[in-house]
């Protein structure tokens, strides 16, 4: 299936049937997250995906009771760090050049600058630049789960602070940004599984300068 | 070729060679982030597409005189809207409304709720949410044009508002947030081709609640 196709298919699922999506998809999805580009490479976010159901039930109530959050047999959570760190950068290089098989200090005069940048801007810029990241990766990661032919249902609408406590997100510096509940489209008790998809139209959405 | 390979395959090109993409995997690039989910379907973001080369010249300056800039076939820019408006939500809800053929008050409950909580937002928290959809949409056309095998150099390094002005984004309520240069690697001239990928490690990455 092309990714156009795999786009078209995709819907934001609002009733799930409750059939559990296969372990290796799932891996994929995540995968696709981890590869994803991000600005410098740094990475500023991390994956949760939540398997157990009595989590998920906790979760459900601090995100509007949608019931994709139980439905889906593992919800995903992106989370954004909420500031970057000297250490944090340091370790980034380090471990770039480690790999690589270069000195420590090959990306220096880069990584100074890096953080000339970064570490003088606000706690919330540097918060808002990670989530940014994330969104690039949830974005891979939905087209991803797309092709598999696997239901992922984008969230915004829920109460970060209250699952970052929940989920202990708080001590690890990060903040949750999206949810992505995985699962399998229940299409006679969906609303929106036979509705149209609606796009702006290309000649709008589309700015040329030839 | 599956998605992880094709994202394993991609790298942030520093050297393209000149050789020209395809308008049709454009075109492809292109309609996957039209496709591209955002949220309430209001796709607060323009995709600007310039092959002119003389206006490829002038951007080069503003975006560090990265050579992708020039040696693209095609310079796409991501551009958000600067805030979002009453009659701008309207426009979203009765297209909607008109394409699956039902009455236009249909939604008029959510859209209300839905104002109450962006309209009430100061512009500038509106553009970081506008600027997130641009990201995810972002990284769908990246994952499609390493799935079509063009290269495309994901940019946020360039000054933002000197590009608005020159392309008169500003004029259309957009501000720009992202470049993506698409083309070809020149394998012998790029100092990055031939270097490990590197990612956090992936039981760093990914926290699970099973």
């Amino acid at each position: 299936m092309s990714t156009i196709d795999a786009l078209n298919w995709r819907y934001a699922v609002k009733k799930m049937n409750g059939q559990p999506v296969e372990q290796e998809k799932v891996d994929k999805i995540i995968a696709a997250a981890h590869l994803a580009p991000t600005s410098s490479g740094l990475q500023p976010f991390r994956v949760i995906v939540i398997t157990n159901q009595e989590l998920k039930e906790k979760i459900a109530p601090i995100a509007y009771n949608q019931s994709q959050i139980i439905d889906s047999s593992h919800l995903l959570v992106f989370a954004a760090q909420e500031k970057y760190t000297d250490e944090g950068i340091d370790k980034v290089f380090d471990r770039m050049n480690t790999e690589r098989g270069l000195p420590l200090d090959t990306t220096d005069a880069y990584k100074t600058q890096l953080k000339g940048m970064l570490l003088s801007k606000s706690a919330d810029e540097n918060f808002q630049h990670a989530a940014k990241q994330a969104y690039l990766a949830f974005g891979v990661a939905i087209a991803e789960a797309a092709l598999l032919k696997v239901d992922a249902t984008p969230m915004e609408g829920f109460n970060a602070p209250a699952l970052d406590e929940l989920l202990g997100l708080d001590k690890k510096g990060l903040k949750s940004v999206t949810l992505l509940p995985l699962g399998h489209r229940d299409e006679n008790g969906d609303w929106l599984a036979n509705l149209k998809k609606v796009r702006t139209p290309k000649e709008e959405f589309v700015i040329e300068f030839k």
